[in-house]
């Protein structure tokens, strides 16, 4: 038996990978990318706490956060609207932010996110 | 009892979490902005050791770190002259440098590190 | 004794960090940055490997990547064919991509890996 839980696997890459008391996610983005950086924002966080669910734990269970923003000085104010509002008190995670193109010219964010496991 | 600690928390991120052996910084910047890039990245350095302490550790115990310049031909080699100074002989971590705009114009560098907990 | 083992360790970095059952790889790039991106992302998985082998793992162990690409819409597909190709099946990481421009402008792409140790 492995001692490494991978979720959503493809040739590429797992959507969380679980193992040694840590869940990593990938790199997650907003599936409807004609929204703005708060729609996109909230679709994230969303996919978060979904692949969370599944490795058993919830967004109290945070550690660390990048997030990544295709164009910080016009989304660092939005993006920050919702992520602010989504953290539950008292548990926010370590947190970095900075400016990257990411792999499709309509993202606008990616959070990586890793997680405390049970 | 919690399995996570975290230290300065606010509701948008942890300055520092300790779980499962390891203590994860946030991104740190310098809060003299008027400096360069061999002032900002002393301040930053002073705020690891910082939060290090208060997570029971120093820099000789480092796993991880993660360098972001705004402008890294510019200031890749004045980031690394304060940084090789800094960092404790036969104790580096792993690193990677490379160049993101940050949440204000003025950050010329953020850095975020992971060290081993006690 | 330590609990921390440190692979190629100079003033700067080490190159590998052993720690608490994890490795986590510094930033790699390719040494021959004539190579366009398919031949830098084959020598920098292949450096990967090597260090992972000093860890005394292989790359069905890694558990979460970040690549950093200098143009991530010209080589986001040519980075991929390579990495798709050398992924074991079944075992992927979590991984994310975002264009960085790294330490030196020959340097097409910067990957950071960690993998559980055994």
């Amino acid at each position: 038996m492995s001692d490494i839980t991978r979720i959503d696997t493809n040739a590429r890459m797992s959507r969380a990978v679980i193992t040694n008391g840590f869940v990593y996610l990938s790199g997650l983005t907003a599936d409807d990318t004609s929204q703005d950086i708060k729609g996109q924002t909230a679709q994230i966080l969303q996919k978060i706490e979904h692949y969370l669910a599944q490795a058993g734990v919830d967004k109290t269970r945070l550690v660390s956060a990048q997030i990544w923003l295709k164009d910080i000085e016009k989304d660092f104010a939005g993006m920050n609207d919702v992520w602010d509002a989504w953290v539950p008190q008292g548990h926010a995670p370590a947190r970095a932010t900075g400016e990257s193109k990411l792999a499709s010219p309509n993202l606008l964010v990616e959070i990586i996110a890793i997680a405390r496991a049970v």
